[in-house]
């Protein structure tokens, strides 16, 4: 597996570690990670802080000329907004550990250029369904479903 | 003019107090603001806090459930990340200062059912103008033409 994808993975770990939503993201510029985060509405009492809004975040500002020459990993497939903040910043290429448990807004991203990959690997599909399984309530909150 | 969209002009001239962006935006539910803030690029080194996710974030989790009921005052047409984040909630009507100096994704929250009122009060309009002829270069980054 990629390893930028296993980064994204062992973000979510952490995230379900520290009693969180499992989902993980990394941000990379020429081969290596300028941004990692995971999804911190548990940690954090937070609406916004899904894994790819953390990760942006977290590369900071001297980052953004160069986002839009990065990739971003996720293990899971991103949320409109999270699909906006890839727009914004012109991220061009999305990789995307799994869409079995959720399905963004690929077809927008791919409508505005975006080249999105989906891997679908069993880890990142295996930690969602646990998870929404055991938190239903949570996940719909993250999702707006709520 | 409207007290929420004046809320939200407030909220962007304490952003320009404080050196900052001045977009402000406040969230409403049954005409009671549940969430307000204002762009905090530079106060706080953010690359996502717009005014719209401040506001969103601010008002926390527990307000969640009543997002798909309120309205969205910003004094400036959101963009793409802001967009999504109003998708995400389900925020069904948004009340735009002005969309002169920046227009965003108004058709694309038109287009999932979104209400979308422009006012292009001069106020508004003023505050953006005259930020962005002083900091284009700051202006540029928040929109991701950097």
């Amino acid at each position: 597996m990629d390893n930028f994808l296993e980064a994204a993975i062992e973000e979510a770990k952490a995230g379900l570690a520290e009693g969180g939503i499992p989902i993980g993201s990394v941000l990379v510029y020429k081969d290596k990670i300028i941004g990692r985060g995971h999804n911190r509405r548990i940690q954090k009492g937070s609406t916004i802080l899904h894994a790819e809004i953390d990760a942006i975040e977290n590369a900071g500002r001297e980052y953004v000329p160069f986002f839009k020459e990065s990739r971003l990993y996720t293990t899971l497939s991103p949320c409109s907004m999270c699909t906006g903040a890839i727009l914004l910043y012109k991220i061009p290429h999305v990789i995307i550990g799994e869409n079995q448990n959720f399905r963004g807004e690929e077809e927008l991203l791919e409508s505005r250029g975006v080249k999105v990959d989906v891997i679908n690997g069993i880890e990142c599909v295996n930690l969602m369904k646990d998870f929404i399984l055991n938190n239903p309530e949570l996940w719909n909150e993250d999702i707006g479903e709520k």
